[in-house]
């Protein structure tokens, strides 16, 4: 894409009320722009950035055996009666109402949705175990909104829902989508570590949190003197004394979360239930996993910036390379332009800074943008017959020929 | 995907309220669900198929160099009061309160919205024109739903927004879409009419809808003799006698639409404006572009079926292949496993039948499934050494070697 052609140009200024450099720099960069407090528009640039970042979560879950679907975002509220959650949950349910009178929630998590849809099949042991997820936007009705994309009001979220036969099953399959989350922040580049935490509003007995340790986060947990065992700040309040020595306390940022459930659900939602190879009802024993998709995005950005922007590491970066024609001379145009169009036809993703600027204003935008590789045409350099590729993830830079850059995408 | 493991079986039989075949099939082969009515659930099989429309209906947009983005699902009442469209507009706004007492619509279309992120930034002529689209939910509180996902409440919609400095601009543009609209539909095998319409609820002067002949269609409109010429029933009631002579009326499925906005926004919100050239501030000038994409999947479902089930056009396919393994004898099975890893390997989309079931009863799943394109591997192909090919959109069938079967993904 050429930048010259690209929505949200690059801003120098931002509302006082922005704290944090990471947000700060989306919001310049023009990647995003908020709406009302809480609730963000994704512009080109940082729709691409979610887009990545989903596209590794869905490989990952796929490889899981997971499976892709999609609930309504309006959710009938006879089904959160049937559990009670209408007046359990922590964060506040926005509700709706049309013009039949019939009332709903706006989704903060889906679990009766869920498991509406599933009773409406005839399940039995030998269709257990599936897992079922969606990417939807979630609303929390938070009092006040903080910390931009970091605590939104609204939001993408990765959801999955699994439905098991037994608790050893389900026990199975809680770890391997432990370890498929452990895959998926190690290729986004986030060092997340699993927080043994409490269950709060979804039911069920136990609950593990990942969180990247940041002092924007508002997760508080402790870690025990290895480095081994890390335990929310909640369960360690419950502690004895003498259990509590040797722990450090931290800070993060909760990117992600697994419940198990039990059958809390199916306990509660008549017919959530299969037929077992004894040819009797039981109920699913489920668990549910979620990845807050903008809460991540705005992770790596508060991780991965300096005193100039953003530096996207490679897997969530919103273009492949970032090709900056320096100078207007036509020499440098048509080399760059060819160089575009080569790269371009080989399907690279490539944003193409063809402005009529000053190369300082190039450079600047750049950084601010922070694509995680940068091509550079200069005249200098094609009288040598080399083009220049900077890493702004790594800061590495070094010349290179037209072959190599072009395999590069 | 191995179809033991798929989500959504398929089912025999539907509730006697579901009138039209084609939603008759998507429920029974496991596509969709009604979770409330006229909101559904998408199951994977539904899910994929609604992905390949957006991936082409992206490809094309992208094409006339429309950009991507999202905006957020609930829009501050404030915006559609600058408008005044919270009166005005045909279908019922859903509204929603927040705790601090704040209002939003859940947004039918995006116009305010697109007009307030735009005017956050200080746009000139050289900016111009730009095309903003995005695929996002959309509510209407329509009285009584109908006909499924034909006039659903709630529906993924790929709504764009242009703008530019000149009607005459606008006028080049709207063509350009218009031309990528009939690519789109031509894509997914729909012989899209165009429909000089009325404007409705929108502002501007005048509309054009993209028409699918069909008689569940809710859209009426008038063709002229030689059939070079369509009119919305709205328009034609407003003709002479003598001009509506030789007109036929026909009935179909409203299945896009592109929507002339003039300066109606940018007179009505403030700050909607460019620097032109002259350097003053000028209102620019609008367009916006609709395809309702669930809509987009149910017209082609009710199009291609027969007595059987759906026929998948390649395009919206929701898988490539479907490869059925006819009889348990080990070597079927060990034969058609290795062809799944073969076409694996290869990233091909195949959903491959390994139930251990009748053949009678795989044949009319796939039937009723009706991916575009099925490799059969039975004993007595084997012995021969070759799959059978049917195609299931055309009907034909022939046998091939195992290269040209994985020549085909």
């Amino acid at each position: 894409m050429r930048q010259s052609q690209l929505f949200g140009k690059s801003t120098r200024a931002v509302s006082s009320e922005v704290k944090s450099k990471g947000l700060e720099y989306l919001i310049r960069g023009g990647f995003i722009r908020e709406s009302s407090s809480g609730r963000f528009y994704l512009l080109p640039l940082g729709l691409r950035v979610q887009e990545r970042i989903c596209a590794i979560v869905e490989d990952e879950m796929n490889r899981v055996g997971a499976q892709r679907m999609l609930a309504p975002v309006l959710h009938p509220i006879e089904l959160w009666e049937e559990t009670n959650r209408t007046s359990s949950v922590s964060f506040e349910l926005m509700r709706v109402r049309d013009r039949s009178e019939r009332s709903f929630v706006l989704g903060g998590t889906a679990e009766e949705m869920l498991v509406a849809l599933v009773r409406q099949f005839a399940i039995s042991a030998k269709d257990l175990p599936f897992c079922l997820y969606q990417f939807s936007t979630k609303f929390r009705d938070e009092l006040r909104a903080r910390g931009g994309m970091l605590r939104a009001r609204e939001f993408l979220m990765k959801d999955g829902y699994s439905f098991h036969a037994s608790k050893e099953d389900f026990e199975r399959f809680y770890r391997e989508i432990s370890e498929s989350y452990l895959r998926i922040f190690k290729r986004l580049d986030l060092l997340a570590r699993i927080v043994e935490s409490d269950n709060g509003y979804m039911g069920g007995d136990y609950c593990h949190e990942f969180v990247v340790d940041h002092s924007l986060g508002e997760s508080r947990y402790f870690v025990s003197h290895d480095e081994t065992k890390a335990i929310h700040e909640d369960l360690v309040n419950k502690m004895g004394e003498a259990e509590r020595s040797g722990l450090t306390e931290r800070a993060g940022i909760e990117v992600g979360n697994i419940f198990q459930l039990g059958t809390w659900y199916s306990d509660r939602m008549k017919g959530a239930e299969f037929t077992g190879s004894d040819g009797k009802s039981h109920r699913y024993y489920m668990g549910c996993y979620g990845i807050g998709i903008g809460r991540t995005l705005s992770t790596i950005a508060e991780l991965y910036s300096d005193d100039r922007g953003l530096r996207w590491p490679k897997g969530s970066s919103p273009f492949s390379l970032h090709l900056i024609a320096l100078g207007q001379d036509s020499e440098v145009i048509e080399a760059a332009d060819k160089l575009y169009r080569g790269l371009s036809e080989k399907g690279g993703s490539v944003l193409y800074d063809d402005r009529e600027l000053s190369v300082g204003v190039k450079f600047a935008d750049a950084d601010l943008i922070g694509i995680h590789e940068r091509v550079i045409v200069s005249r200098r350099l094609l009288e040598r017959g080399v083009f220049e590729v900077v890493n702004r993830f790594t800061g590495e830079g070094r010349e290179v020929s037209e072959g190599e850059v072009m395999s590069r995408v």
